[in-house]
C-alpha cells in the first residue's frame, strides 16, 4: 500500500470520528487556552511520531476544533457545509494546481473564468469585465482599493503616493477598510467614516457633504465602499444612491459584498443590491453565505483593464505558452495562487444556478423564523430589521457578552455579540443552509435552559460547571 | 446516506481515477486554450446536473487538468506530493475553521503558533519573535514590505506616504517585489536593483554604492529584500554581508525563501543562508521544497511588535474571548484566513524535523544526479551552479523555448524555460522529492528521444502529433 492509499484510508476513518462526533456533540469540547498546550501534545520534534500515537493525537485534535459545521454554531458569517462545494476543494487538494498560467492549471482556469463570467452576468457589469479570486473578502476591498487608487493617480503605481486622496466608508462597514487604506498608502486617517441610518445603512446625503467638504479642502475623493451586508446587523447600503453621488464626483464605487453580496443569486431578494451594475468593482465571498469552505472570494471588475493596469506584472520566466486570457497571474495579487475556483464551480455546476437560489432564500427564510420567534416572545429584545440574516437580540436584559462567552465556555453553542448605536446585543446569524427551521428554534430553546439552569449570569464565567 | 457521506464516496473513487491516471499518463491530456470551451462543458447553468453527467464531467475534468505530482512535472517551483500533508489538508477542508479566533480555531491556533515558534528558532530569532502565515511568498514580501515601510515611517500607517521611501532587491529576485512597491504606496521606480555577480547572487558592495547614492540625494533607504533561492537559478544573495550593510545603515531586512528558505531544517545545506538571524523578517514555503499542498507560507519576523503594529486592528465583534496571543487576526492581513498551517503540522508532526531534513538533503542529491549527467554529457551545456536545485541546461543549442513548448504540446514532459545574463535556457527544477535518482536519468531520455524523433525543433510548434 503507497504512502497516499495508506493516508486516504487514515483520512476516511477519521473523516467518520469527525461526523459522528459532530452528531453526538455538535460544540467541541473545549480546551481552555491557558492550557492548550499543556492539554495536547502539539509539540514539533526532531524524530517522527508513531503511526498510532500519530492516529490518536489527530483524533484528540479532531474532537477539540471547534466544529464550524454543526446545528449549534452560529458565531460567524460562516457555518455548514455544503458537501458538493467539499468535494471540490477535496480535489483541489489532491490536484494542487497554482493558478498563474494555463500550462500549470489547464481546464482550471476556464472552471475559474466561467464563474467570473457567470457572476459579472448575474451583477450586470458589460462584455468589459472580469474578475478574480482574491485569498479573502478584507484582500478583495484592497485590491479594489489599489485599483481606484490607481485609477485616480494612474502615476502612483510608478511614482508612489503623492497625492492627498481621500476614501469614504460607513461606520457600520468591515475593518479591512481601516486596515488596507494603511497598507496601500493612503493612511488611515484618510478614511472619512460617513454615519448610517437607524437601519444600519450609510446615508447618502452625509457622504455627498463629506466629499463637497474634502473638494473644498483641496483633497481628492476616490474611493467609496459600499457594504451588501455589514458586519454586524447584515444591513445594506444603497447603492443606487450612491451611485449617484460617485458617478457625479468620478470616484470609484466598490461594493463589498463579502457578506451576503450572494443575493444577485436570488432574484426575491437581488433587489436588496439594486443598482450593483453601476459599480465599478463588486466582492463576494462564497465561503460566506453559499457554503463552500475557506476561502472562496471573487472580485468582478467593470473594466478588466484596471485589473490588469494595477496587477500586472511580465515574468518570462513564468508566462511562456498561451494568452493573457488564459495566464491568470498577471490579474492577481498573488504568484502561486490556490485554486479557490473548483469548489464553487462543483456546487454550481451540481445544484444549478437555482439551487444557489434555493440557499440564499433558505438563509432569509431562516432568519424570518427566528424574527418571528422573537417578536412573538417578550423575553426578547429585538436590534435587527428585516432582510438580514444577522438576528441580533437580548434576552432578559442579559449580559451579551456575558451570556455569549458562558455559552461558549460551557459548550452549549457558540454564538458571538455585537454593537451598534451603543446597544450591544447577541448576534445570531442564519448563514448555515443545512439548518432547518427546527434548529433555528432549538436554537432559543438550549440558550434559554441555559439561562433558567443559571440565573446569576453575570458571575457565570467565574461559576463551576456544576453550577448551571 | 447522507450527501455529505456520499460526496465522500465520489471523492474516493475519483482519486483512484487520478492516482491510476497519473501512473499511466504523467503527463495530463492537453487541451489547446482556444478549444478548451468546446471541448469539456464548463458552463453554469440554471438547472442541476444529474449525478452521472457530473460524475462523469469531473471525471474528464480530473484527466485533462496539468497533473502537478507526477514524475514527469518538473515546471514549477513545486511538485509532488506529501501524502501525510495531503492528509493534513483534506482535514483542514473538513474542519473548515477560520484563523482569527481562538473562539473559532481552538487547537488549530497553537498548531499554527508551534510551527511559527519552532521555526523562528530554526532562524536563530530571539523569544520576541512571532510570525504569520501569509497566503503566499508574494504577500510574505508585502508584509515584510509594510512592516518595514512602517518602520522607518511610523506616521505612514496613519497619515499615508509622504516621505520619499527607496528600496533595493537584486536583479534576479522574484517579481512581486516591483508589485509590492506599488501596492504599498512607494513606487515601481523607487527600487533599486542591484546587480548579481556570475552565479546570481546580489553583490553587496553594490548594494552599499547604491544606498550612499540615495542618501546623498535626499532619499530614505527602507527596505532590503535579500534572496534565498532565486527564482531562475536558484541562488543564495549572501546575507551575511547583507546584513553588516543593512545595519549600518539601519534599514529593515527582509530574506525571501519562499523557493530555497526550507534549507534552515537541513544542517547540511543551512550555511546557503547564513547570517539570517540577522534578518529582521523572513519567509519561506512548505509548498515548495517541503511538498504540501499550495498553499502553506510562512512569514517570521524578529520584532512581533513590528507585526501587531502594521497588521492589527480593534474589531470588538470579532475578538471577544482569549488575549492576543490565541486571537491570530491581529497579526494578519486577513480577516477570515484558511488553515494553512494543519497540512504542515501532520507533515511534520509524523516525520520529524529528520524527515524534513531528509527532504531536503533528497533534493539537493537530486540535483547532483541531473548536474553530474549534463556535465558528463558533452550534448548539454549547463548555467546553473552548484548548490541548487534549479538544473539550468540547453541541449545540442536547441531554442529552448521551442524546445519547452513543443514538449508541453505534445505531453512528453512539462518543463520550463529561464534566462539570466543574456542566456535563455531550460529550467529544470528537483523539488519533487518523491522522484528517485531514476526519475531524474528518465527526464533527460525522454527529452534526448523527443528530440531524436523531431529533429527540425523549431518548427515542432506546427508539427504534426505525427511527425513525433
Amino acid at each position: 500500500m503507497s504512502d497516499i492509499t495508506s493516508d486516504l484510508a487514515l483520512f476516511n476513518e477519521l473523516v467518520e470520528v469527525l461526523l459522528n462526533e459532530e452528531k453526538s456533540n455538535p460544540v467541541a469540547e473545549r480546551i481552555d487556552s491557558d492550557k492548550l498546550y499543556d492539554s495536547i501534545d502539539l509539540s514539533l520534534n526532531d524524530s517522527a511520531m508513531v503511526d498510532g500515537d500519530f492516529k490518536s493525537l489527530l483524533r484528540d485534535v479532531l474532537v477539540t476544533t471547534p466544529k464550524t459545521a454543526t446545528n449549534l454554531f452560529f458565531n460567524q458569517l460562516f457555518g455548514g457545509r455544503q458537501s458538493k462545494a467539499i468535494l471540490g476543494d477535496l480535489l483541489a487538494v489532491m490536484l494542487n494546481n497554482s493558478m498563474y498560467t494555463y500550462k500549470v492549471a489547464g481546464p482550471q482556469v476556464g472552471i475559474e473564468q466561467e464563474i467570473i463570467r457567470q457572476s459579472c452576468e448575474m451583477v450586470g457589469y458589460g462584455p468589459e469585465s472580469n474578475g478574480t479570486f482574491p485569498t479573502g473578502g478584507s484582500m478583495s476591498n484592497y485590491m479594489a482599493l489599489v485599483m481606484a487608487r490607481d485609477a485616480k493617480d494612474p502615476d502612483c503605481k510608478s511614482a508612489g503616493m503623492s497625492k492627498q486622496l481621500v476614501i469614504y466608508t460607513s461606520k457600520e462597514s468591515h475593518y479591512s477598510n481601516s486596515k488596507n487604506a494603511s497598507f496601500a498608502g493612503i493612511g488611515r486617517d484618510n478614511i472619512r467614516y460617513i454615519e448610517a441610518d437607524s437601519k444600519g445603512r450609510m446615508i447618502p446625503e452625509k457622504l455627498e457633504a463629506q466629499i463637497k467638504e474634502d473638494l473644498n479642502d483641496g483633497l481628492i475623493p476616490t474611493y467609496v465602499n459600499a457594504t451588501a451586508g455589514t458586519t454586524v446587523l447584515g444591513a445594506f447600503d444603497p447603492v443606487d444612491k450612491i451611485a449617484d453621488i460617485t458617478e457625479k464626483y468620478n470616484i470609484w464605487l466598490h461594493v463589498d459584498g463579502a457578506y451576503c453580496g450572494s443575493v444577485i443569486f436570488s432574484s426575491k431578494y437581488k433587489h436588496l443590491i439594486a443598482g450593483v451594475e453601476r459599480s465599478n468593482s463588486f466582492s463576494y465571498n462564497a465561503h460566506k453565505m453559499l457554503g463552500t469552505p475557506l476561502t472562496c472570494s471573487i472580485l468582478l471588475v467593470k473594466d478588466k483593464k484596471q485589473l490588469h493596469y494595477s496587477f500586472n506584472n511580465e515574468a518570462d520566466y513564468l508566462y511562456q505558452t498561451d494568452g493573457d486570457d488564459f495566464n491568470l497571474g498577471k490579474t492577481s495579487f498573488q504568484c502561486g495562487r490556490r485554486n479557490d475556483a473548483l469548489k464553487f464551480w462543483t456546487l454550481w455546476k451540481s445544484i444549478g444556478t437555482i439551487g444557489l437560489k434555493q440557499i440564499i432564500d433558505h438563509q432569509f427564510a431562516l432568519a424570518d423564523v427566528a424574527l418571528e420567534y422573537i417578536r412573538s416572545n417578550p423575553d426578547y429584545k429585538l436590534y435587527s430589521f428585516d432582510d438580514s440574516i444577522s438576528i441580533c437580540f437580548n434576552f432578559k436584559n442579559i449580559d451579551p457578552m456575558a451570556l455569549c462567552t458562558a455559552l461558549y465556555e460551557h459548550q452549549i453553542t457558540v454564538v458571538g455579540f455585537g454593537s451598534f448605536l451603543g446597544d450591544t446585543f447577541v448576534r445570531f446569524v442564519t448563514i448555515n443552509a443545512n439548518n432547518t427551521k427546527q434548529d433555528i428554534l432549538n436554537f432559543f430553546k438550549v440558550l434559554e435552559t441555559f439561562v433558567e439552569k443559571a440565573p446569576n449570569l453575570n458571575k457565570i464565567k467565574e461559576a463551576t460547571p456544576e453550577l448551571i
